[in-house]
């Protein structure tokens, strides 16, 4: 089966908005095994639009419209498709009592020009909208079958999920499922090459690296007629994949490195607090993110001056003197200190340079200590990080979690 | 002059990138005037791509391609434009050497494929590429003349910006000139009716608006003859809206609030530190994140325990038991204690209910304090935010930066 989009909207032709959309819909038909042939983006206007639907309808089996499905006079994707299909549209009563119920939940009447969103070609199929008021519509002609999805993603996403994909799946003979593996701590290069064998030559299950910036996934899908099966068939690939690069894989999905920290400290029972200098409360920002954060950590000191250091967290002025903030001893003391002020059992220190200004031939701009103090235990780890002032940042603050992860992991 | 887009990369079609490019160009084609009637996103395949050349040069006059300049097979660009124009393609032996110049500096030998990225079609007009190895060109049909550029967005953009952008500047005898003014802590209704009258018949220079998440933007953009004509016809309507909005506007472009604040306490010589409980060191990382920070912020305590709002911040104990730690008064005492702490001049503190727990009838989620100590004078704000426990802390810390921001100003 060959596929293409077509995304309706002149806010799309003016740069207003990013076309995530395009992306969405190109990932999940990707998993599905259609071929993509092409994504096309259209004014709202009925010629081209037209033109594009007479275009499309020779060179693919499906078409997937997202846009010009709202109330006002722009929205003519409907209206475009009737005109192709030499159809009429029709009101369709039963979905202009909900429109109407709609509003009124709101406490509001309906305007009139919401009408035109009850209106439909005949014989087609309507997909319901539970996140607004623009129905969708499968179509067929005598060449392709044709989605009409409204453009707000979310309504969109909504849509696709719970109502075409069933239906494509049914089509392909074939049901998704899918699990990403998130990787921390090994380059994008050696963790590929670690699991060479299992991306080569692979149908079914497919593992497919996507690369971030602070860190990698291996998306893993498997494809089967019903869903368990589907489950049952990416287990062993997940197993070898988690077998191979082991500790390197710290969660799944949207989980991140504070995901993994926050449970295992939850686990442990155990209390965290952070002393930050470069990092400057990113890490306790990320901590503080998830929700019952207070049940796990106590509290942040960043102390960005030397005085503060001493004053606030107890590194003794020789450290500071001898040694200089950015330092071995600095992190130890950073470390133990904040455990020391706020009693919890594990404490992270950062200190270091950012830049892009204030590095030296000896200290240089992205030199970073880590401490790790977990029960009186303190390790301190060294790292020379690249990047601009916030990636260096980043990275301190990631590479800190997951020290602290690795370490939990094995207690 | 009508436009259209072809962005060429199966990479797109698979959904792995979002298609950046598309809104760049977008935004640019319109700030120039250019009619832009499509965007089309084809994979790498020579006959699918001079097809959709074909159909552009019979509907647009100008075409902008981006991708498919790389030196692997796949990148088929220069190929597919050739088979159209019914050209071959010449090795260009000055291209070749700077090539192979820019594999040396970075103690590398050129790679035999690389060859490819000096082969171009006859009559062409090259541009260069100081980002990359793939030079772009201009090259002219009867009917249409065609861009091609470097897929990777900044390669793309630094050659759109300094090479096209002035051609067609020239083409259009106009050239432009934009201006962001950022605006916080006034309703996008609100700042939109403040100037409607100069939204409505807008011509030359233009006025748009962007709302985001946080806050929104007015675009101003002018079309001149020259550049200086361009930013001299900004002007007035810059001092309009300006006077309209008055200390709504917080700063230009890419600047942020705490770039705002920063400059405004660097003027006057003063200190910060922050005494964060719900933003959890949000607003410390917000000013760590700007480069020479250390000149003004000096520390921040993030107590999140009542324990540590007393024996870190010396809130008093019997302010923490009659009011509780989400309260005016625990929110003055932090603000306060946080400049004694640290010596500070200023001191921002928060303390609320970031949920999605924790919320009472009493105190319901959203509920955020905001603390402000300026040279011994203290005041408190209450707020209550919406949205999810990221989007609470997001606004409870850009409406902290901004209360501090407007108070600067009048000092």
């Amino acid at each position: 089966m060959n596929a293409e989009l077509i995304h309706v909207g002149t806010e799309l032709l003016l740069g207003d908005i990013l076309n995530t959309n395009a992306q969405y819909l190109s990932k999940k038909l990707a998993e599905l095994g259609i071929n993509l042939y092409y994504q096309t983006v259209v004014g709202d206007n009925t010629d081209r639009l037209t033109q594009l639907l007479k275009l499309a309808s020779k060179r693919s089996d499906l078409v997937i419209i997202t846009g010009g499905l709202g109330p006002t006079q722009d929205d003519l994707t409907k209206e475009s498709v009737c005109q192709f299909l030499n159809k009429s549209l029709i009101l369709r009563e039963d979905v202009l009592l909900k429109i109407k119920e709609m509003f009124k939940a709101r406490n509001k009447k309906m305007p009139k020009n919401n009408i035109k969103q009850a209106m439909f070609p005949s014989d087609c199929m309507l997909l319901d909208n539970d996140m607004g008021t623009a129905p969708g519509l499968f179509i067929q002609s005598s060449n392709a079958g044709f989605y009409l999805l409204p453009g707000p993603p979310t309504e969109m996403k909504n849509m696709f999920t719970k109502q075409v994909m069933p239906l494509l799946e049914k089509q392909v003979g074939q049901t998704i499922y899918s699990k990403s593996l998130k990787v921390f701590g090994i380059g994008e290069s050696m963790a590929e090459m670690l699991i060479s064998d299992l991306l080569k030559d692979q149908s079914n299950p497919t593992i497919a690296p996507y690369a971030h910036p602070y860190g990698m996934e291996f998306r893993l899908t498997a494809k089967a007629p019903r869903k368990d099966l589907a489950k049952e068939l990416l287990l062993p690939i997940e197993k070898e994949v988690r077998k191979r690069l082991g500790d390197n894989i710290f969660g799944i999905d949207a989980e991140e490195l504070e995901n993994a920290v926050f449970n295992r400290l939850k686990e442990k029972n155990f209390t965290i607090s952070t002393a930050e200098s470069c990092t400057g409360g990113l890490i306790a920002s990320k901590l503080v993110n998830l929700d019952g954060a207070s049940s796990v950590f106590l509290g942040s000191i960043v102390s960005y001056s030397n005085n503060l250091k001493n004053s606030l967290l107890d590194v003794p002025l020789d450290v500071l003197s001898s040694d200089g903030a950015v330092s071995e001893a600095c992190a130890i003391k950073m470390a133990e200190g904040i455990c020391k002020k706020t009693g919890s059992n594990v404490g992270i220190s950062t200190t270091g340079i950012a830049g892009p200004t204030g590095g030296t031939l000896e200290k240089p701009v992205g030199l970073v200590y880590i401490g790790l103090s977990v029960n009186g235990e303190t390790s301190v780890y060294k790292h020379n990080f690249v990047g601009n002032r916030n990636s260096i940042r980043e990275r301190a603050a990631r590479q800190a979690l997951d020290y602290l992860r690795r370490y939990l992991r094995h207690l």
